[in-house]
């Protein structure tokens, strides 16, 4: 075990570099804390003695310092820190998933080259140890698919929506009035947030760096009420599901509103929660569910990543593997829609339900297309389950032959 | 890393001695493989060609072995393998939960003593990596309740008990039919393996270690028809639930068949699964998911531990805090009962429901007390989760409003 003395900058006091300090005062490791950089000098901060200063070029003029916690929430200003920190071989603990999913690929290169370390469970799956999980415990085993709930505003969204039958905006309100959304929703609604922390697993469990700009993400946004009626009427619930899988080399990710069934663990992980199912080759299907956010248990996660960061670094194994994996869109989903004629051009097999509600098939690759098109119009788009697609079919049939009779 | 070569050891070739073989030849490592300690040189073996010997002692005298891998049955064998390794200052993995639950503190301190290694994480609870998150996820935390389905052989017999509305004699039949339950299913169905593991995960997160014999456990094997249908008239399920929850420095502890209602996540457990709900300050509530058993899940986790020996050791954080921890069993729970009468000396509160059956309280001392006379009458035991006696209790009391009017 490493015996050199820590000297730490924190940079950002927001809600997780608050609860991150805390675990610091908790455990007395706040005397290797040498600054905290902030923004602004003249918000009044709780504890107010600490060494803030808004000066955070100087963390880079003090050689002392070997480690640094960034938690801001702007992803560009976050992107140059982490990236001089690690170019001068520092020790770096992060949560930025929107930064981290959009350069993750250079940020290993510079670990790798200067080397410094980066841990960043925070990122993912707010108290799910998700990364070291995928990195320690499947180290010698191969990951098929992971689906999850990664995004804890739009889950509690969801949960209200369905349980109190009101409609998205009123919902969305009543989340913000509550503390589980911001002001500005889109990242988190619009399923750019939950899209961010797939591709950082996706690195890890199958060794490959995309980009978010080049998968699929359609947010909660668009659910309907008519929408809710229909999975009610089903026995269905409606989850924000992150997915990748890789098969004969082809993955294929997205980030969709899916119908799930009762038999699905997604279907049982409520409000702020997030649940994660791994399916691997040797180990076979695992499932992990915990708190999804929120000041403690993020900042707790941080505050374990920046104990451990000494003597652990992340293996990254798969990354040979990724470069015989080829990135596949043109692969067919199941969707539901409340205006499926609407997406005409593309779908197919499509069964029409009610007026304009239906189902069909869809290249992934098309529904990136019609992205913007669907915001415009509000049109709902809700992926099925394998499961969940036998069981309508099924019905439709029936009722084709009960029209027959 | 330590670059020094394994010479190694793998004591038994049985169900999961052979899941772990099939690891170590799938990556290469059975070069390091030095003997196969068998003990009937007659029984035929796939493969055959290895380097099987009868002569146990031998690996004690060859001074090469620096790695000794434990997997066979007999408890009291394995403490002895296992003694003599840690004693020489040998690199053990084990997955023996009867005899690690049976001697765990003697075992750590020979550990720290000769400075070897050991680790079990295939002891408890098949593929979830409970061990390792305990001590690491979990290592700037407190946790209070570790509650969770840890034998998947019972586990398998409730869901067919339940889904087929079997008796247990005919379900046990099945399971060991179908390979998933052993000739002698006493260990299994009588709570003694899940009660094992429990104690396991106790040192682990409580630091206390508790020999099995001082603690209740109570199977599977008395359950009743007349119970299940009480279950599913009532929309519970019967689940073998292991508890240990810290309160105030006082430690209790329980294997019970349970009675748990569809906001458990243990409800949604089934077949061979087992799952873990950890409750800490920082983190909230966690649930982990995953196979109980088998020779490849199994056989994959040992691998994983053989794997990881150099650069890891379980850190048993909590063995100081553990000292303050008094272990209580003047705790009462609730139960219910098919001969609820037959427990009249010992139980609170009665109330009865139908002849014999009723439900109230008992404290765990008497039901250590009374396991005989439970196991002699057959009268079956089914613990409440707070949730479900709530509704019970306004059950009942809306029956009586109702016999009033």
């Amino acid at each position: 075990m490493s015996t050199q003395t820590k000297h730490t900058a924190l940079i950002g006091f927001g809600t997780v570099g608050q609860g991150f300090y805390h675990y610091l005062a908790e455990n007395y490791e706040d005397k290797n804390l040498s600054e905290i950089v902030i923004k602004d000098a003249s918000k009044s901060r709780v504890p107010n003695n600490l060494n803030f200063t808004t000066k955070g070029k100087n963390v880079f003029q003090n050689k002392n310092i070997n480690t640094v916690v960034e938690l801001i929430s702007d992803d560009k200003e976050a992107f140059n820190i982490v990236k001089k920190a690690l170019e001068l071989g520092k020790k770096v603990v992060s949560a930025n998933k929107k930064m981290i999913a959009h350069h993750l690929e250079e940020l290993v290169q510079l670990e790798q080259q200067f080397g410094g370390k980066f841990l960043y469970e925070g990122a993912v799956a707010g108290s799910i140890p998700i990364i070291k999980i995928i990195n320690e415990h499947y180290a010698f085993d191969e990951i098929i698919e992971i689906r999850g709930i990664l995004n804890g505003t739009s889950n509690y969204i969801l949960t209200q929506l369905f349980e109190k039958e009101i409609g998205f905006e009123e919902a969305l309100q009543q989340a913000q009035e509550a503390g589980f959304a911001e002001a500005d929703s889109t990242a988190d609604v619009g399923g750019f947030d939950a899209l961010h922390k797939l591709l950082i697993l996706t690195a890890h469990a199958f060794g490959k760096f995309i980009l978010p700009e080049k998968a699929l993400n359609i947010g909660i946004n668009n659910i309907k009420k008519s929408d809710l009626t229909f999975a009610k009427a089903n026995n269905l619930k409606i989850k924000l599901v992150a997915s990748a899988k890789s098969h004969n080399n082809k993955l294929s990710l997205s980030v969709l509103p899916t119908f799930v069934d009762e038999s699905d663990d997604l279907f049982h992980v409520k409000n702020e929660f997030n649940g994660i199912e791994v399916v691997s080759n040797n180990i076979g299907s695992q499932f992990y569910k915990g708190k999804g956010a929120g000041k403690l248990p993020t900042g707790h996660v941080v505050f374990t990543d920046y104990k451990s960061i000494e003597n652990s670094r992340y293996t990254y194994q798969n990354i040979h593997l990724g470069k015989k994996i080829k990135y596949e869109t043109r692969d067919s989903i199941w969707v539901y829609s409340n205006q499926i004629t609407l997406l005409e051009k593309h779908i197919e097999n499509v069964v029409l339900l009610n007026g304009s509600q239906g189902y069909g098939s869809i290249k992934i690759a098309d529904l990136i297309k019609v992205k913007e098109l669907i915001n415009i119009h509000h049109v709902s788009i809700i992926a099925l389950s394998d499961k969940v697609k036998q069981q309508l079919i099924l019905q439709f049939k029936r009722k084709i032959e009960f029209a027959l009779v």
